[in-house]
């Protein structure tokens, strides 16, 4: 891990990493807040914030405005970048593929499955090395994100919830094979056949493995623009199915973007403090 | 005035504005936070506040997360650019002259004397027109800002008394007419007879008008990396001279970025809030 940038930050530390990943074969940047009481070696709760599209690892750090309660709380936030970066990364010929869209799974189709493993980079490379090198409680990693990164957030959890203790999510993609966003995305990555899609589809994730959190939360602006492609109420309607309690909170006038999530930000961390203390 | 974006963000909503510029001859944006109150027609306390060199309006609106406590305490938030903008306007040869760098000055000098009217914009222009537009109680008005905008919110207060009943600032430049940038800005703008020069420099006007603020507050980082641009102490010893109360704040390990702004900017709301409810 080398250490790019520090900035003190509400007595705390707000820091860029860059690691050469095997995952994503290439450097990938990532942002780590880190609370007073985790730089007095305390251990302290963790969450992972995934980030939306054409967004990087600077984007929650500058616009979600967590630090101050994270800080009072003592929680770590990590926010990794959304795709692999560099000159021989496949760009994409728009803003919702390729660089900045890799959807926190592995690609399996050519061009893209030599470089987007976002999923096996973040589960089997940036988790155990985190936990390695930070003070990290080990049983108390949350993870939360926004829009695409809500999808991440919501998916990853249900797949690897060994490692995640609580979950929750701003306007996620909640069913990507049902929007046009998520069809071209996994068409790319994970080609035509669609069998593979339902296990990065969070309403699909939720039919099949059932209730595995004591409570989801997610918050959707009801003046998004991009509502069409999210559909809350399929994700809701599997999680009631499955018995998988949900506060879905639908907040009327708000869109898509980080003034949203700023307004809401305090009430989710909270929600992972409480849930990871348990 | 011309509304080009708006987002609710805690009840409230932050808007962009752009109005065309007798002053500045070109058009100029800002931008506006309105808290809920002032959304349900309440007449509010309102803070200008100045970015600092390389800022746009943009900047404290996304870097500073000053949102939050002003939606709670009902603060109305202004921030405009930080010089002319526009094809015909003068670019500059580097970051700290030119577009981004007007020093909330009128610069007297060509070529600068054409566009940059930072001085007679903000006090003659948008602050009349804001009065006219927003629900904002006349004698409830402070400013603060940052570095160059430090410089602007100390200047404009101690030349606009009867405009500002608040003042603060993170890591000004105190006493431009004694380092680098401001005598760099300064011989540009206004020329190099230099007894014009006092007119914007704060330690100057302090000592040449006394104390005229109940309290003026100032938080500077000590691990700055402008620090020697700053001189906080001169501004000091010039307030303690005049009987200015101030309260100037030193904080180990901090820097001169919005991660330090961001960390006492609830302060900056709490004490702008008390001053002006005098």
């Amino acid at each position: 891990m080398q250490l790019l940038q520090k900035n003190k930050c509400f007595d705390g530390e707000q820091r860029t990493y860059q690691i050469e990943s095997a995952c994503l074969k290439g450097s990938s940047k990532f942002a780590v807040f880190l609370p007073s009481q985790a730089l007095a070696g305390q251990q302290c709760a963790a969450l992972f914030y995934l980030a939306g599209l054409t967004c990087t690892e600077e984007t929650f750090v500058i616009k979600a405005h967590a630090q101050r309660l994270a800080a009072q709380l003592g929680l770590i936030l990590i926010s990794p970048d959304t795709s692999p970066r560099g000159d021989d990364v496949e760009q994409g010929d728009s803003w919702d593929i390729g660089q900045g869209a890799g959807f926190y799974l592995n690609a399996t189709q050519a061009p893209w499955a030599e470089h987007f493993k976002m999923e096996d980079f973040l589960i089997q490379e940036l988790y155990p090395l985190l936990l390695q090198e930070l003070p990290i409680l080990e049983q108390s990693i949350g993870i939360f994100g926004h829009s695409m990164g809500g999808h991440g957030a919501l998916t990853l959890a249900w797949k690897y919830p060994e490692k995640f203790s609580s979950v929750s999510a701003f306007a996620p993609i909640c069913a990507p094979i049902q929007c046009p966003w998520g069809q071209k995305a996994f068409s790319q990555y994970l080609g035509t056949d669609q069998s593979s899609w339902t296990q990065h589809d969070a309403t699909e994730l939720v039919k099949s493995k059932g209730a595995l959190f004591s409570e989801v939360l997610v918050d959707q602006g009801l003046d998004d623009q991009f509502y069409s492609q999210l559909n809350p109420a399929l994700f809701k309607s599997a999680c009631d199915v499955a018995g998988q309690k949900i506060s879905l909170r639908e907040h009327a006038g708000y869109d898509h973007g980080y003034f949203f999530i700023q307004s809401f930000i305090d009430d989710h961390l909270q929600f992972h403090a409480l849930q990871l203390q348990k």
